[in-house]
This record gives C-alpha cells, structure tokens and sequence, in this order.
C-alpha cells in the first residue's frame, strides 16, 4: 500500500486531471498505454509511445501499462521488470517507485487487472496487441477505427473536454517543444544554402530535436515538392530557384508536441514571384492569428485564410472577383486545399484517434465542400486551447490539370496569368497559437516569418 | 500483360534470387510486405519499412503490397494509389510501373489475391494487421511469435539459404550502409568533447544517416552506462573521466544494415585503466577478426574472444588462472555475458524473426551455459556471409554484485584489482566482416578503432 504523494507536481498535476475527470463521469475508467511496435522482428522495435491518453493521467510514456481511474483516484497496473532484465536494461523503476513518481494510490501487477474490469469504459489503443488485450478483457470489440459508444463514448467526450484547454503543466512541456522547433527549423535555414539534398536539411533539422533527447512528433517533411501535401521523400537535389518547405515538429519525453512550417529559397533570396505569394500566404497567416480570441470560431478564422489568399490573388491578377464570393465558390481550394490548422496537444493532430469527436463540437459535422471539408477543427476557442495556424498556397497538378475543375472555375481563373507563377510549387507557413483570456500567444513566435527575416537567416545574417 | 524487363538491374537480381528459390521449393511461396504501424491515431504513423523476405525478392520496401514466386515467376499483387490520393501524396507510382521496375511478370490488384492461395507457403509478417490477414487468407494461424511448421518451415529454410549468403547486389546496398555508419561514427567522435549529453552525440551521428537519406536500422545506443547492453536512454551528462558508447547503425533505403560500435573517451584521453581494458577487448576484436575465413566455425570464434578476454585479464591481474580452463567455467561471461556476433543483413541480426532458424545450423542448439547461451550464430563460415565481431568488456551490477557469483569465482577473480577498473564501465568494438573466398573483408574498416586512433578522432587531429 502507498501513500499518495502529491509533493511532487507531476503527481500534483495528475491528481488535479483526474480530480476533473471525476467531476464528468461517475464510472471507472481503465486506460492502456500500449506496447512497442516491431519494426522487422520482435526485439527491433520502434521507439516506444504510450497512448496519449494514458499519458494525460499517468504522465510517464510507460510500455505494457494500464491505470484505472475511479473517483478521483488513480491505480497503476504494471509488471515489475523481470528477472534477468537488469543484465540487458539496467536497474530500471519498478512498479512501486513509479507509482509514488505518479502519486497512484494503489499499485498492482497487471493480472490483477482483470478483477478490478466492472464497469469500467476504456479508449482503444492504437497497436493491436493491445486493442485485442482490451477487447478480450472487456468482453466487448474496442476497436480503433470504430466510433465510441456508451460509457467508452462518454469517457471520450469526458476526456475531450479536458485536453480541450491545457494546464501549466501541458503548457509547460508545449512551450519546451515549440522552443525546440524554433531551434530545429533555425538550423534547416542555415544549413540550406550549403545542402545538395532535402535529405541533408531534414538531417540538420532533425538533429537539434534529437541532441535534446526529444522525437519527431510526426514524420518530417522537408521538400522542394510542396505541392504535395504529405510528402515524405527526402532524395530530391536543391537547385537554386527552388523552394524548400520544412515541416517538422518535436515531441518532449513525455509526448508533447509541437508543429511549424516554414518556406524558404534554397538560393537565400525569392524571386520576385514567389515573393509575391509568400506574403499573400503571410498575410493570411498574420490575419488568423490576430482574429484569434476567446469565443472566434474556429471555422471563421479558416474562412478569414480563405479569404485573405483570394484577395492576395485577385490582386495579383491570378483572380478575378469579390473575394467573399470566389470563396462561396470554393476557388481559394483551388490553390489551399486543406484546413487552416488543428488542435495540438498530446498529439500532433491533438485526439485525432477519435476521428471528429474532438475536432467538430457537438452538432457540427464536416463538410461537404471541396473548401471546408479538410477542416480538422471546428469548435468556438477557449482560452488553453493550442491550435496551428498554417495557410499555404499549392499548385497540385491533381487539381489544376484536371479539366472539369478548369472548365468550372474557366470565368475566375486567369491561367495564363498563374502561369507567370510556375516558379512557385508550394508555400506554408505555419505557427502554434494558444488562446489566452487577453487574445492569443504564440508559441512559436521566436522563429522569424516575413521573406525577409527568413532570408536573412538562410544568408546567415538576421 | 507485362513482358518480364530483365533489363535493369534491381530486376535481374530478383530474377537471379527466385531462379534460386525454385530450386529449393516445388510450391508457391506468398510473402506480403506488411501495413505501416500507427503511432499515436492512424495518420501518424511509424516511417513504414517492408519485412525483410518481401524486400529480398520484390526489391523495394512497398506498403500493403504481397508478391507470389513460383517456378521462377514473381506475380505482384497490390492496389494503385486511390483516386484523390495525389492531392495529398503527389503522382506515386502505381502498379504496372512498380512491375516493370521489380521485373515482375504480372501484377495484380491486391482483391486477386485469394484466387492465388491454394498450395502457398508464407512467413508472417510482424505487424497484427498483416499477420491476422496472411492468417485469414490461408485459413491457418500464421503467427510471428511460433515457428513456422510444414511448408511454411520448408520456404523459411530455402530462404535461410539464399539470405546466408549475400549476392553482388546486396553487398553493393550493404557497403553503403557500412560507409554511412562509419560517417557516422567520425561525426559522433568529433562532437563529443563539446557535447554535453549523450543526446547530442547521438543528434551528430543520426544527422549523418538522415543527410544520406538513409534511417537507423535499430534504436541507438549512445551511452556513458556501456554496462547497460540494451540503454536507449540518452539523458546523461558527459563528464570528464567517462567512456562513451556508440552502438549506431544506417540502413538503405532497400533495407540493407550495418551495425557498428565504438568506444572513446568523452575528454579524448583514456585513462590507463581504460586504455589496459580497451585494449583487451580490440586484442579479442583483433584475433576473432583475423580467424575468419570460411570453414571456420563462428562459436569457435566466439569462443576465440572469450580466451583471449580472459588472458587479457589474467594479464592485468583481475583474474587468476589459465585462460582455456576460466572460460570453460564460464568466467569470461562475468565481463562479456553477450555473444561476439551475429548475422547481418537486411535485419541488424539477420533473420532473427525467424527464431534459431537462421543462426544455427540444422542439428545445433543453444547451449544453457551462462558463456555460450545469449550466442545467436552458430554455424561455420561460408563465403558471402556477413557477420559482425564485437567482444565487450562490461561491470554489470547485476553479474558483479550477484553473492552467489561472487562466491562460485571467488577463487579466479582478484576483487580487489577489479575495484581498481572502476572508470570502465563498459567498452564494446564492433565491426561488420564479410567472409570472402580468400579470408575475409571489413566493410567498416575506413572506421579506426585503436586507442590512439580513437582518441585523435576526438581530438581533431586524426
Ligand atoms: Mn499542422
Ligand atoms: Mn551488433
């Protein structure tokens, strides 16, 4: 038996969310934490992860662990390391250090779990191993892409509503990631100039995240292939007159993540044209996150992108029309396909694992619409709520080569006009943005955002 | 309808390697390439890379993808992208130009499986995706946790077989992989003496596998806790006085490792004592390395390590008596509990999905010695075979402080000299041999590994 120790604050800041929970629902909750994934044979895994929920109420990235929340108290299950373990692994915490570094209040092995199951709703866990484990403990499927029901429903929306608005503690540990990307995305611009791949740019990227003992919260994308969105090819040469756009985020020891983009010439300066559309997506960019405040909806600030990139380019000739209107039409999807940004938590698409449960508030459901329907986020914004704000502007050959969308979009578009632009494939800018009770911070504002400042770094003297 | 393209090279190896394999079977062989294994929600995946059968005869590390060899054929079986996937994945290559690369003689989409099953052996694949499907689809357990039994035992020997023994294409993938790791490994002994956690060495040394675009081919050790044989914790303070280390390994894009260590002193200078240590574990890595030729059996060489470790200590007056008859009880093991190496290839321990099968020749078992049993190869030397040589010296807690060990040797080892090596904690060299016809050939040899080699990399002046 343990005494509940809440001197430390991750015990202190476990106790409070679990304090919240209890106020929501009035069942047990059991949560998994996962097991490693094999890569190419069972002792080759890959780098461990627990669930992100466990991780919210039991803090630690723990393999092959379960906690029961029940009224407000917390009980860990995991096996102590076995024997012989020390010889491969070291002397590692066993089950009852750990449960006082958490503040559990009881602490059993893991085949004790299944006396303790009445009741109880769970999430599932993404490795299969460990959904079947759920699934056969629980007598009932869990299974990650099915949609939540009952009580797990419940425990879902319960725990949404928490992660929803993060504590000093999240903040704490999201404020360590951005701080790392900042510095991970200084280190891609200054390596640019001398790099001959988007490989070698990804490596010093990647490097800073990895010498402060963080990980990628999400597979790099470093490319002179913008347009295409989720590109995760690194082999392609730099050639002066390209752009490089780098998205990467790290991820703290203890699964909190940060996402940023930025876009930049790999010569050190844009040409004139693709000047001119870095500053419609900037522009677009600085308008989001000045709208955001407390109450915005979420949705709005996407159509203000929207909207803001359709004057861009009606002003640059590559549109003709009212903004408002050529938005009603879906044109600005022509060229910004996607949302313009998500929830960022635990995850880097914060509870994602729970397709719109998070993303969409109660009542509202995704689009039909070529322009909204990539929206991951819609709900009004509260203070603590951390979201990305990345506009960008494509030229997705899937798109404008296909000839029903020419023929459609014939009276709006002036293609000889876009194809003065041809030099510019694809541009994102993208910043994480908490909502505060006064407006706004974001988190990522120590990285430089105008065509200028970014030159500047990648010339090595900003 | 495709004409077979033997043409390119990647496709008259594969050609070359299922001629081979229709020597050895009389029956269909299926061997699917695996799904990517989610993370923390289903978008967020692990970077996905094939099992290391399909990678062997198909060439490229294809998700959700199967191939069926039979008498010499190679049928590819998987689904063009999806309508709408080039918005978000660009134009990939879809099925009839994958065949034409890989020089398959027909492809099909992934639904045709099942009208190809009958008479078919596999080898399960790691993820629970594949392996429930492989299951399902042939209508027995195929489970990565059993030994394969029937057919399914007959394919996995034939291809023991062919991957024992590297071709001129998996070496030219495989000396890649070396060279890289050894980039690695300099840039890693020049950071160290500004390094000031493990974490940044390991951030200088994965930097130069990402900048080749290649990626780990198991989760680094970069450690100044050596005795701790499988720490993948990076977190520790570099102090003067400390060994550092670095079992880091690059993998191809095709799937090819290399497995390297080295050991060095975070300050540039061993003391004496580590410098006596270190230079019984090279004198070991020496004369195993030297003893390789084919014929030879690798437990002779393991055990070739283990005497000279022993007379190495005896030497220095940490243990007493003659070294054949200390390592027949087993002392050896107090230092080096690990085997001297294993088979490297596409897997960093080749095969190992596939239990002993591959590491121990038909008829040999492992030993339940404390001295032989953690051995993963035994088998004699044939030409073409790649394995790597890398004794270690370690003062593990667990062994050391174990009463009854300290009893069972309280006659053959000097405690008291021992507490006189308290600055070595753990030195591990490791290099990646080929056997040749003639003896053999270190793929990392560009990487030095003497004292004072070691120590003027990290100083600069090397
Ligand atoms: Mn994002
Ligand atoms: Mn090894």
């Amino acid at each position: 038996m343990l005494i509940q120790d809440t001197s430390n604050s991750l015990a202190h800041t476990l106790h409070l969310r679990r304090q919240s929970l209890a106020k929501l629902i009035d069942f047990p909750a059991i949560l998994w934490s996962g097991s490693p994934s094999p890569r190419n044979f069972a002792a080759n895994t890959f780098p461990f992860r627990a669930s992100s929920h466990f991780i919210y109420f039991a803090g630690l990235s723990l393999p092959n662990a379960a906690i029961r929340l029940a009224a407000g108290e917390l009980e860990l299950f995991m096996d102590d390391p076995k024997s012989g373990s020390a010889l491969w692994y070291g002397e590692t915490p066993g089950r009852e250090q750990i449960a006082v570094t958490i503040g559990a209040d009881r602490a059993y092995p893991m085949s004790e779990l299944e006396l303790y199951l009445e009741g109880a709703a769970t999430i599932p866990v993404q490795d299969a191993a460990t959904w079947t484990q759920q699934s056969q403990l629980l007598d009932r499927w869990i299974l990650p892409q099915q949609p939540p029901q009952g009580i797990d429903l419940q425990l879902a929306e319960a725990i949404i509503q928490l992660r929803l608005v993060h504590d000093e503690a999240a903040l704490s540990e999201l404020r360590k990631a951005a701080a790392v990307t900042v510095a991970a995305h200084k280190a891609g611009m200054s390596a640019v100039l001398k790099a001959k791949t988007e490989a070698e740019v990804r490596g010093a990227m990647e490097q800073v995240i990895i010498a402060h003992n963080m990980t990628c919260s999400y597979n790099s994308i470093v490319t002179i292939r913008g347009e295409v969105l989720h590109n995760e090819h690194y082999h392609h040469p730099l050639r002066s007159g390209d752009l490089l756009l780098a998205d990467v985020g790290a991820e703290t020891q203890t699964g909190w993540a940060a996402d940023v983009t930025r876009t930049y010439p790999v010569s050190g300066k844009f040409s004139s044209t693709q000047c001119d559309i870095y500053d419609v997506v900037l522009a677009a960019h600085d308008a989001c996150i000045d709208k955001i405040v407390p109450g915005v909806e979420y949705e709005d600030i996407h159509l203000l992108a929207c909207t803001t990139i359709a004057e861009g380019l009606i002003d640059l000739g590559i549109l003709q029309g009212k903004a408002e209107e050529l938005v009603a039409r879906d044109v600005h999807a022509l060229f910004f396909p996607h949302g313009v940004g998500h929830l960022l938590g635990l995850d880097v698409h914060d509870m994602e694992d729970l397709g719109d449960l998070a993303g969409y508030e109660e009542g509202k459901q995704r689009s039909s619409r070529f322009g909204l329907g990539y929206l991951r986020l819609n709900r009004p914004l509260r203070p603590g709520m951390l979201v990305t704000i990345e506009p960008g502007f494509y030229q997705v050959p899937f798109i404008l080569n296909n000839e029903q969308v020419r023929s459609e979009y014939q009276d709006v578009v002036n293609w000889e006009r876009l194809s003065q632009f041809a030099d510019v494939r694809g541009i994102r800018i993208e910043d994480d943005v908490l909502v505060t009770t006064q407006g706004h911070e974001v988190l990522t504002a120590a990285l430089p955002n105008t065509a200028d400042s970014v030159e500047g770094l990648v010339m090595g003297n900003w």
